[in-house]
């Protein structure tokens, strides 16, 4: 296999890359962006190298806290505990949430082998036991599996005082009814409120 | 800037790749695929610096002279002109061309100082006077500038009594007449045959 063929195979590993947009991407690096192929190529094998997981919230970091649970700006007595590294940012990006996070790096799923060890609960159960959280936010998936890892938390957090809420679900805003599924219009339903 | 962050940002180099997508598949080579990540950075890096152009036909290769310029099994009576490696990759997988190829690396466009020397004309007339090809098959672009790098190829070919031909152009297989743009149409008719 040529080189520009291997290329072309390893683009592929990443998420959503297929033969013919992994061809575009090598012919682009190739021809028009060497030095970028470089730079590239340079800051992915040291991210793989360097990058670990913070020693509080086991968020993505190549130091050993990370920027969010080292900032003194931070509100440490709100504590959201989400899924993925993703959810942190799409979070920070959309939210005001000043508060601290803890990442779970999956969530709940027997069959895989992934139970509560290789979620860091022995690290987040340190976490509420140091008595600075004073609310717990499970802001995990409104999947099965979201729900299921958001209860077992939960049943961490009651028996410790700390006050434990849901992120809301329902319509999303800008959504219309006609074209929301049935499960998220029963939620809505269910979760409504009195008007303010 | 943490080393996560500049990852997600050298991603975008990649084209069709914005802060979306750059995330997922920083993520994902951080979380799921280190090992992965390593391969990629290393064959990106080797290719960047490994690899040239052939010098017959100057497509990318790592070596002096191509595999397809290199294999006996090809007919040099046939030379195709492309204007990218992506083309001779595009027609290798569809057409049944069992020819050799001339990669030009672009289109004549003065504005952008492109003109016959970076396309690499004197080592086509170096081709063309070799005596070996009997048909140019021009399959630059049906662009404005794939059209005038085919005219002007066309006019190296002619003085030397070597064929000319352009690829067809016309409605796509599966077309429907409705959908298909004014320009095309036209080309299609002007350019109607006698049934066979």
């Amino acid at each position: 296999m040529s080189l520009v063929e291997g290329l072309i195979r390893e683009l592929q590993r990443l998420p959503g890359v297929g033969p013919k947009s992994a061809r575009r991407m090598a012919f682009h690096l190739l021809v028009r962006d060497r030095d970028g192929a470089r730079q590239l190529a340079s800051i992915v094998s040291e991210a793989a190298d360097r990058v670990g997981h913070c020693s509080l919230c086991r968020n993505l970091t190549e130091h050993e806290v990370c920027d969010t649970c080292a900032s003194a700006e931070r509100d440490g007595g709100q504590l959201c505990v989400v899924e993925s590294a993703a959810d942190v940012q799409a979070i920070e990006s959309a939210a005001e949430y000043r508060g601290r996070y803890f990442v779970l790096m999956g969530h709940f799923s027997p069959l895989d082998g992934i139970g509560p060890e290789e979620l860091g609960m022995d690290q987040l159960e340190a976490r509420l036991d140091s008595g600075e959280v004073k609310e717990l936010i499970l802001a995990t998936n409104a999947t099965l599996e979201g729900n299921v890892t958001a209860q077992y938390i939960a049943g961490l957090a009651e028996p410790r005082g700390i006050s434990v809420t849901r992120i809301a679900h329902g319509v999303p805003m800008g959504g219309e009814l006609e074209f929301v599924d049935g499960q998220t219009l029963r939620t809505a339903f269910n979760s409504r409120r009195g008007l303010e």
